[in-house]
């Protein structure tokens, strides 16, 4: 979906799509039913018999029949194709423009809005032939219509091979999220598929099944043929059957809305949400989602206590603003990764990683191992998050360097970092970030290394600019404008000119000193490129660069090997000085555009730690990965030699299947070039360049250069891949505890309304002083220009 | 599945089982020209023709059709019901014995090993009607036919709508871990659904899809329609769509089986795995698992150099008897957490769970909570699994301490525990654990806690006793044995009886000097009545009881309150003396009998942690739950006093969704008697008890008197729910570095050929001494036996 549409749901409206296991089960003559029910039994309301797309010229005959057998109800199409076939071919075939489906939905939208606007009422929607098949665009209907996510009713088949139909019908619409309210079939008495079905969804689903008497066979004659329908459905209607459905359907519909209503209260009353002061969080704040899609979640605007309940749409549609904490990347409800995880589920469950393999696991391992391009890694563990999985890295490196120098294990080794580092939440990861607000009230929280400054990159004044904090200049220089953020990246031409030099010798000085003091190091730790949680920090790439290769020169800066590394002229996979490891758990895997940031610096890490986007958005799982040399320091003949570390849903299936299917489909994507749109909106990507320096983002050049010529409010602002960072002026001194973005934020979660597919809004998380919003690798060209207006004219208003 | 069936697959033997998307959509006429192309291109190859089960009188018309139109084939039914109708019906109407699903699938195993036996050859296994069509029992054959893994042909439809029922009739199967090879329909010129197809299956799945003209129409004149459809038969046969979709099947075969066979190595080379010594671990020692279902894993039976290969069978079903890492609850590969999880992927992927609420985690919290019935427990929170939860729960519970007694941030506070305690790989857990081979050369591990000594329930020579350990026998008597394990539960009774006065004067004493030395406490952990990892420790729950009766009735042990905590009288749920933390990870959700263990000790946390079996054994997911008071410890207006702990994929909606499916349907079994059949083993679940005693295992009571009898080889043995552990007695010192139980692992994991149903083994993991066995909520009591049987044998053997 390019363009959110917001779920059809009022309060009022009562919304039901019928879907038919196949072709010919009767889906008119349900819906012309409970359409003719509905008006009996709701005479003062509206009801409303909608197809969206109709094919064949049957339409003015299915008028005459709504008007003859359903009087009262108002029957409507949305795209009439005259050739009686499925809908992609009629479209294709009717010469017509082809909806996109965006178009498609929107529309179909518009009608329920309208509806909803006119009084209370029904609303039933009958798609076209099975659940699967095409709608114009190509798109099979049950992805087409998953957006709107309408509360259904499957018609089931109750002909020979019925059973089957109508269960993997159903299941088609299950594993993409729909509910199925009610199934619906004759009662045919010679295959009884209502009875096996009948029971089969109670028990598996207690979804209720109800079965009414097949209709009167067609007559030659057309008034006869009438006629006998006619009776049909009048015998039909005043039965309890098709009255009992409606009512289910109804209850229903007010146990969604009083779910809905009710979340927020109850999850202030049960739940205890990650990282959240929640003496400031009342219901008020919470935030409850319905659905997700793309890049959108459905979320329930609350009812307000006055004004007209009826028109209101109770769903509006919101950009997953945080990418859901920074894991999208395929976007919210792929089908694709859905089958991936079905398949890997229906294949193993889950099954024990210790000494065992399976087939996900292997592949995922082969292909991140191809695909970081990297010599240096050939071995994978696996985790359930990034968290763990640096502490297993962590583990991994402490032990490489103990081994190396010789040293005891009680000898405190510490961590070489960056200021305002974060790899996690568990207490292994915390201590290896700097003490700050995010560990200093933890009781068990110490720190464990020695943390640098850092020069960082901005675009100023609309000049993209390696800067220099106050005080540091003496140390770093005085910050350097560029012509381009490529120039920035042109981390060899740099070293060229000298500009590492300062930070060469900064960094040596440093280490020297806390050699003199004693300090064992055990294990450099970067995230590459930017430090998020530390406050979207882009760091200088020829500093980390500088960093690395300081560490892997100069060995006696860290003890007196007692192992000898091999000769780098024998193995150049052997680190040296102390193992490198990248985090790479926010900014790996194409966030920042490319598989890893590693190739931006141009030096790589001895071990990789890859999280969040690995499964494209999906499930947790981590994989830490390491190079031979550190793996060969745990071999032993003592079994406690080992890496002590496992977990029981290591390398869980469904996990790894789902991380293969988001990764090969990234790289493809990468591949077959979908992100050129964003390479040319001013990141040069239509001029001839080289691989090493190309950088670029979802976030056109000259919007990034504009915001940050909003001086007054934005320091600075940058953007690489799918990340939109603005570092807003805080004059009363910026950091976490800031709420400068705090406004920001709020206007940006304005409901607004959008000019076709109802309202809208950005669902965005700030950090301190710096409000980021982050793409999926699926974001389309019209949300990131909606959003970067959004964003301009908010900057300027305030 | 009750009895282990192993997978199809043998080397020489290709089989291909042929679905269809419907009834009547060909599968008869292109399994006849699958067959007679076979014939006629490896005209020295047995090619076979199975119908499992055949309805109608048709089986002798069939049987001629084959002979006729493919000479030389061999046709076979093994089920034959006469009525023309759905196998279900048919069966049911037949009036024949209907078989169980295992029996069923036994017989085509067996049918499909005789053929394996005699050549090298092909193998078709046509089903009947669509994927979902129910088989003989009832149960559809798509969720039938999975424990035989075989590959498969799906016949497309080429009708009007054929292709909805062609994908949906593809996703049951997918998601069901079946790996369809090929599609294949007639090329219909109006609907062309071949052309829609091939494109799709080749986009979303590399799935190749061929199809071939329609047969001729039907002749009045018998003559003329064999003559009619032996012109098609010829034509289709010696053209070049059936040659080549067979030359796909053969590279396929070969192309599983060639990974299947260099999977180990590949693993040996990429895979770093975990708690592994991997010196100590070749490609021979890894297990290659293809796919598991219910408790059985279908794992690789390597070639052997020698010896005829045709007939050797690739698969063997292995007894997963480590429930895979503790994990395991519902069975590999169930259909309903399957769907569970299908469904949460399609209507949300993951959402982020910050200030946000959707259905599956507030639905799952609200279960939970209710489900526990501790009024102290109000508040979920959600991680990733049960080290991050544990962290999680550290974190709640040392900051409630420091809080109520006044001390600050860095006071050093300590757990206090049991030896042999192990909570988590991550370092803030293993810091809760003793100093152990498990951490000791842990860089970063520094124990924080005292650990007590305890008392042990083992059945010894028959007896079921309290076990005191030489040395311990000063401060806990000499032990004692007691009628039945029922009576050691009845920890009210063995109060009354004193029995708990020297455990509760040690627990005081040992308080008292750490309290003496300076000790701060934080928190009282406790895996309740058995510590996992540590080797399978049955403690006393009259032990554990007691720590927490002394340390609730005891704050003055601890420090002086200057936050009052609430009045009992007023508050029942406010904790004192020290926040207590259960671990139920392992020993929690049914997998001791009972959905918490704290019911056997009748005392409750304060805080709980769950994960494993939470989600029926499919995905990590993890829920930290607390008191109310507790959590209110985090609330203030500083944003930095929260609880800073989260993870990207907290509270992610396919974790929620399938563990909310899961404590659902045990919570069902449970309290449909499900397990009556164990309870009814020597449990005296026959006769009228008090639920609070009431305690059973599926491991008979009879045989765990029997082997704990062959006491030169057994020190004791117990079993409780799920679980068996057998303690081995090793005469150099028994300890997690002992290898007494190897050889018995080894024993059990001998190939055996069953009476039925393949070659099958046990696969199962040691700790130190201990072998275990652990099997799931679902497993049978024919599996039960047959391990009960093989152990007994074993031990009798050696």
């Amino acid at each position: 979906m390019k363009s959110p549409v917001a779920s059809l749901l009022w309060r009022s409206l009562r919304i039901y799509q019928i879907f038919g296991a196949n072709t010919d089960v009767g889906k008119t003559i349900f819906t012309t039913l409970l359409a003719r029910t509905a008006k009996r039994l709701w005479r003062d309301e509206e009801i409303t018999y909608l197809k969206p797309v109709s094919t064949g010229a049957e339409d003015e005959a299915d008028d005459r029949h709504i008007s003859r057998f359903a009087p009262g109800v108002s029957r409507h199409t949305l795209y009439q194709y005259d050739i009686p076939c499925s809908p992609h071919k009629a479209a294709i075939a009717s010469g017509k423009s082809i909806p996109a489906d965006e178009e498609f939905l929107s529309k179909c939208r518009d009608f329920a809005a309208l509806c909803a606007a006119k009084d209370k009422g029904w609303l039933f929607m009958e798609t076209a032939g099975g659940v699967h098949s095409p709608g114009p665009s190509g798109k099979t209907q049950a992805d087409l219509y998953i957006p709107l996510r309408t509360p259904s009713v499957l018609i089931g088949d109750s002909r020979l091979g019925g059973i089957s139909q109508t269960i993997s019908a159903f299941e088609s619409l299950r594993i993409r999220g729909y509910d199925v309210d009610h199934v619906l079939l004759f009662n045919d008495d010679v295959y009884e598929n209502y009875k096996y079905l009948g029971e089969y969804f109670d028990k598996n689903y207690s979804i209720p099944v109800s079965s009414l008497l097949e209709p009167p066979k067609r007559h030659d004659n057309p008034r006869r043929d009438a006629e006998a329908l006619e009776e049909y459905y009048s015998r039909e209607d005043s039965g309890e059957v098709v009255s009992g459905v409606l009512e289910a359907l109804k209850q229903s519909h007010c146990a969604r809305l009083s779910n809905l209503d009710s979340m927020a209260t109850r999850a202030s009353q049960h739940i205890w949400y990650p990282f959240t002061q929640q003496s400031l969080v009342g219901p008020r704040d919470i935030t409850t989602i319905d659905s997700a899609y793309g890049d959108f979640f459905q979320t329930l605007t609350p009812k307000s206590a006055d004004g007209p309940i009826h028109d209101s749409a109770v769903l509006k549609s919101s950009f997953d603003a945080s990418a859901s904490w920074w894991t999208q990347g395929l976007g919210h409800a792929n089908s694709k990764l859905t089958l991936a995880a079905a398949y890997a589920a229906g294949r193993y469950g889950h099954v024990i990683f210790a000494s065992t393999i399976h087939q996900p696991a292997m592949l995922l391992a082969e292909t991140l191992l191809k695909g970081m391009k990297n010599p240096r890694l050939n071995r994978v563990f696996y985790s359930d998050n990034g968290s763990t999985g640096m502490e297993v890295a962590i583990k991994m490196g402490l032990r490489a360097t103990r081994k190396r120098y010789g040293w005891e294990v009680n000898q405190n080794l510490k961590i070489l970092g960056l200021k305002g580092a974060y790899h996690g939440d568990t207490i292994g990861a915390m201590d290896c970030a700097d003490p700050g607000i995010y560990n200093e009230k933890v009781e068990w929280y110490e720190g464990k290394g020695y943390w640098l400054d850092y020069p960082t990159v901005l675009c100023k004044h609309g000049k993209w600019s390696v800067t220099v904090a106050d005080g540091l200049q003496e140390t770093f220089g005085q910050g350097k404008s560029y012509k381009s953020l490529d120039d920035i990246f042109d981390v060899e031409a740099r070293e060229e000119r000298g500009e590492h030099k300062l930070y060469e010798e900064h960094i040596i000085s440093t280490l020297q000193k806390c050699r003199e003091r004693g300090v064992k190091f055990g294990v450099l730790i970067l995230e590459p490129i930017v430090l998020g949680a530390g406050g979207m920090e882009f760091v200088d790439p020829l500093f980390q660069r500088t960093l690395v290769n300081v560490v892997r020169s100069s060995p006696h800066l860290f003890g007196e090997p007692v192992q000898r590394a091999s000769e780098p002229a024998n193995d150049l996979n052997e680190w040296t000085g102390l193992p490198v490891v990248f985090d790479e758990v926010f900014t790996g895997l194409y966030r920042l555009g490319r598989i890893t940031p590693s190739t931006f610096l141009g030096v790589y890490p001895d071990i990789s730690v890859h999280a969040k986007l690995l499964t494209g958005g999906l499930v947790p799982l981590c994989a830490t990965i390491a190079s031979e040399n550190i793996y060969k320091t745990f071999l032993s003949p003592d079994k406690t030699d080992a890496l002590l570390h496992g977990h029981s849903y290591t390398a869980h299936p469904i996990g790894c299947q789902v991380a293969l299917e988001s990764i090969q489909e990234m790289q493809a994507m990468d591949k077959q070039g979908e992100w050129d749109w964003a390479r040319f909106q001013g990141w040069g990507g239509e001029q001839k360049r080289t691989k090493t320096v190309e950088v670029w983002s979802i976030w056109s050049h000259e919007f990034i250069k504009n915001l940050s010529k909003q001086t007054d409010r934005v320091v600075g602002a940058w953007a690489l891949g799918t990340v939109l960072a603005i570092h807003l002026r805080d004059n009363a001194g910026a950091g976490y505890s800031s709420n400068v973005a705090i406004g920001l934020r709020d206007a940006l979660s304005l409901e607004r309304e959008g000019e076709s597919g109802g309202p809208w809004n950005v669902h965005c998380r700030v950090l301190g002083n710096v409000l980021y919003i982050m793409g999926s690798q699926v974001s389309s060209e019209t949300s990131v220009k909606r959003i970067s207006e959004l964003l301009t004219e908010n900057l300027a208003n305030h």
